[in-house]
């Protein structure tokens, strides 16, 4: 029987960190400063303090999930992890309702060779049972019974419980050996 | 620690059933034959299979799920578990990415008291885990390590592998005691 690994979305194969940053930088001419954000919670906080609103404003806008970036090499590796893994892509979307339909038609653009069945959109991850899971918050790891790898992201750099993968050379690394 | 119960939406909590019947009766008279619909699959089959591709096409129909009308009792017995079971909404609702939105937008209107951490869209339900799983599809039950309970639909009548809630009286008298 294959091994189940979830995978999380934002961050982990979705670029949230760098379409935050571009409008950021079209819009203020600034740019992120990680210290603030580097204790877990959201990204946002990596913004002026006066402008965290409007950039978590971001996430409710029409078409923002459906627009971000792959992270590199994400989909060459899931390619590869998909033939020898159960692998299920498993988003906590739902506090962003319309990133629903969006994260859906992105995942087909992008990841054509997972099919709907791979998909879960949730709020909580509590009830995701699995051999692993890849995932940048380490919130998600609380009720997990499988084995965690903290993807690296701004936010929890200083996370030091978990193994944690860096990027997706990495994850080749151990999972396809 | 409270138990935790998975509820399925369509045909448990959301009456596809009657709505596929009134668009039917409107638009050819007829009503539903569930004779051909007895075995497992999908409600589509109880109606003449000259029309099923047509009745199917509904699912993918903008509107079609955020309408449905809501199964008898459901709102007040799911109202009194969610005190006293730890309860996700877990729907396959991937394969009709139109519904993602309306599914969520329909638990707000009639289930309020379910927050958007408890709601879970998927394809398959394989990787959920939980105590107790309450859905019309006997598939799911596969891999589910919990009790599972077939809720009772024209189409799994004939099923008689598992514990069967036909309503939701029922079912208040299982988890409510």
């Amino acid at each position: 029987m294959q091994q189940r690994v979830l995978v999380d979305m934002d961050e982990v194969i979705a670029d949230v960190e760098s379409a935050m940053k571009r409008w950021y930088k079209q819009k203020y001419g600034g740019d992120m400063d990680y210290t603030g954000a580097l204790n877990g919670g959201s990204l946002v906080k990596g913004f002026p303090e006066a402008h965290q609103a409007e950039v978590r404003q971001l996430l409710f806008e029409p078409g923002f999930f459906r627009n971000l970036p792959v992270i590199e090499n994400s989909v060459e590796v899931l390619e590869q992890m998909n033939k020898q893994y159960e692998v299920f892509l498993v988003s906590a979307a739902m506090e962003f309702p319309n990133s629903l339909r969006e994260k859906y038609d992105w995942l087909q653009e992008h990841f054509p060779f997972f099919t709907w069945h791979q998909i879960v959109l949730c709020g909580s991850k509590k009830m995701a049972q699995a051999d692993f899971l890849i995932d940048d918050h380490a919130k998600h790891f609380q009720y997990f019974n499988g084995k965690p790898y903290l993807f690296s992201a701004p936010h929890n750099l200083n996370e030091n419980q978990f193994a944690r993968i860096n990027n997706w050379k990495e994850a080749a690394e151990i999972f396809l050996k």
